[in-house]
């Protein structure tokens, strides 16, 4: 059976290793790797693999024997090529094709996700397998590290949807990394008149007025609530945490303006503590957001087509398969990346862009 | 200056004090107190008030400087009739009609809440003062002790208001006292066909049936969200937390349908603590209720004289002005009552009806 790479991560440590190329089933496709994006997710669920699992196992949505231990491919914003379809495949796209997809593999009527389910697959490994009815062809003018990001732009989108935005509406999006950006891109292109990027970096803040907010704020130093307060007067206030700290949950409940609606876009799997009156006397509409819907998915990847996404100004680094644990090393610490791409055909360490 | 009977609460005790009757400031109308119900916020804020107002400080509803031992004239709930006219009034009503009203008076453009703000005359008091321009004329097939009711029938209409619920939507009320007996009312009359009301006991999923539940179940022996999702099917749930129990929070938010809306009506003034993946994965959208609007409150106000609520179920005892303290210490306990009806112009102790 032919080998292939694969990064590997289990107990909080990744490492390249070889493996056996797997065989698509029916209805699966193999396919090969061309970019696949670093996401945050992959970094918490490496920091805190046993805790997420066990969460996901109280919740139901994996047994409770996979918390054991599990040993994760990771990898699941990715570009891909068609390399052989299993059985019971219409085969519509030509081998060669490039194509990307939401992350799911069906086996017997289940999800799986590529890039977090153990024993499934993820897209930082040469080979990998999809669905094909899943599949979308990535538009000629979309290079593979742009096609990378239909997934975060989904997630972003998402979010966004969740919260039916009105154009009159004013947006706080909280955090400036791949998803309060996608946020941006989302309120931007739905006609957002007013949407406020909060960050405590500079930097990050410069690129989110180039993905299209019209105001920034830095929360270390100002009131970033009060001032989305005194910018909707009368009209409904919209925030998006994109930070992706637990801590924020509470502190956000506890500031949010009256009335507004908090949309939380990050999984946090920690226990947090509040006080319910605050939420109650300011009549907080308070959503959740997870994933995204497929056709929100291809709408990201359109959007990524149609121009409307500065998507090089999110990728700030690109990395080679061998040079994915100690580009972990770097993310897992402050650091002054937005999206770290994974080319995971070729070696080499992380270079910044 | 002549003197009246007002119930005075401080440190979690009550009682009976003769008190200068108040002249109503401009604008204002003296009232004399017709009927006001027992709410279960009075019975919550006799047990917690430090706390409760430490916390209202902390949220910036009150002075700091309110939460050192506040002495509270308690009832929010009325019927009332015009006594006399402070200056600067309109007195489009003749005196001796028989008025209602949502429970504040304006002070310098300040909000004060009738019945909960220290220094402001509630409605266990013989007398108090209203807002000229926020009165209301009941009607006059709209009994005393009816009309009292329509406060916490507000309560439950702004409740199913705030989660827009269609329907073909699927409603579980958990919580079969007053508030969730007025979001079944609401839920009713805005023709939602399948309407669950949840309580442990049968007696009040009796009164339930009689308000328009269509199904019942009891949380203590059935799992009532289990039954909510299986009767929505692909149709959005929406809960109803009518308990007022902090606990239930996060009990809810963990146990809750996938993408359901959850509505909390009570005012929690506890810490809870959850995981907010639970909310997270199942995408919840969670609305927080508090108080209503005008519009609402007269809509609940004229639900009662078209005869759409049987409030008589509603009704379990009377009690006189001098018999409040000991009721309350009966209210505390475990008891059978839905709506007590405070009648602060004679004098009695606590009867079931």
């Amino acid at each position: 059976m032919p080998e292939m790479k694969s990064i590997v991560m289990q107990d909080g440590r990744l490492w390249l290793e070889n493996i056996p190329m797997p065989a698509p089933g029916p209805g699966q496709v193999l396919v090969k790797s061309r970019a696949c994006g670093i996401c945050g997710s992959d970094l918490h669920i490496t920091r805190h693999t046993r805790e997420v699992f066990q969460l996901y196992a109280a919740i139901g949505i994996v047994n409770p024997d996979a918390t054991a231990d599990p040993r994760i491919m990771l990898g699941h914003e990715f570009s891909a090529e068609v390399v052989a379809y299993g059985p019971d495949t219409d085969q519509t796209l030509p081998v060669g094709s490039r194509v990307t997809s939401v992350p799911f593999l069906l086996s017997e009527g289940v999800e799986l996700g590529v890039g977090v389910t153990p024993a499934v697959h993820g897209a930082y490994s040469e080979y990998f397998l999809l669905q094909e009815t899943l599949l979308l062809p990535i538009p000629d003018n979309v290079p593979d590290e742009a096609a990378a990001m239909a997934e975060p732009l989904a997630v972003g989108l998402h979010a966004v949807n969740r919260a039916a935005v009105a154009k009159d509406n004013v947006a706080l999006v909280a955090g400036c990394g791949p998803i309060g950006l996608a946020c941006i891109v989302a309120l931007r292109m739905q006609g957002v008149q007013t949407i406020i990027a909060s960050d405590p970096r500079a930097d990050k803040l410069a690129v989110a007025l180039q993905f299209g907010a019209t105001h920034t704020v830095n929360p270390s130093t100002d009131d970033e609530m009060a001032m989305c307060a005194t910018l909707a007067g009368d009209q409904r206030s919209v925030i998006f945490e994109c930070v992706g700290v637990a801590a924020l949950v509470p502190d956000f409940l506890q500031r949010a303006p009256q009335k507004s609606c908090v949309v939380f876009t990050g999984i946090h799997t920690a226990d947090i503590t509040f006080n319910v009156a605050f939420a109650t006397v300011k009549e907080l509409d308070v959503r959740f957001s997870y994933y995204y819907q497929p056709g929100e998915f291809a709408d990201a990847l359109q959007s990524l087509a149609d121009g409307e996404v500065d998507w090089n100004a999110m990728c700030t680094g690109k990395v080679g398969i061998d040079g994915v644990p100690d580009a972990f090393d770097v993310l897992l610490k402050p650091n002054d990346h937005i999206k770290v791409i994974v080319e995971p055909w070729r070696s080499g360490s992380l270079e910044t862009l």
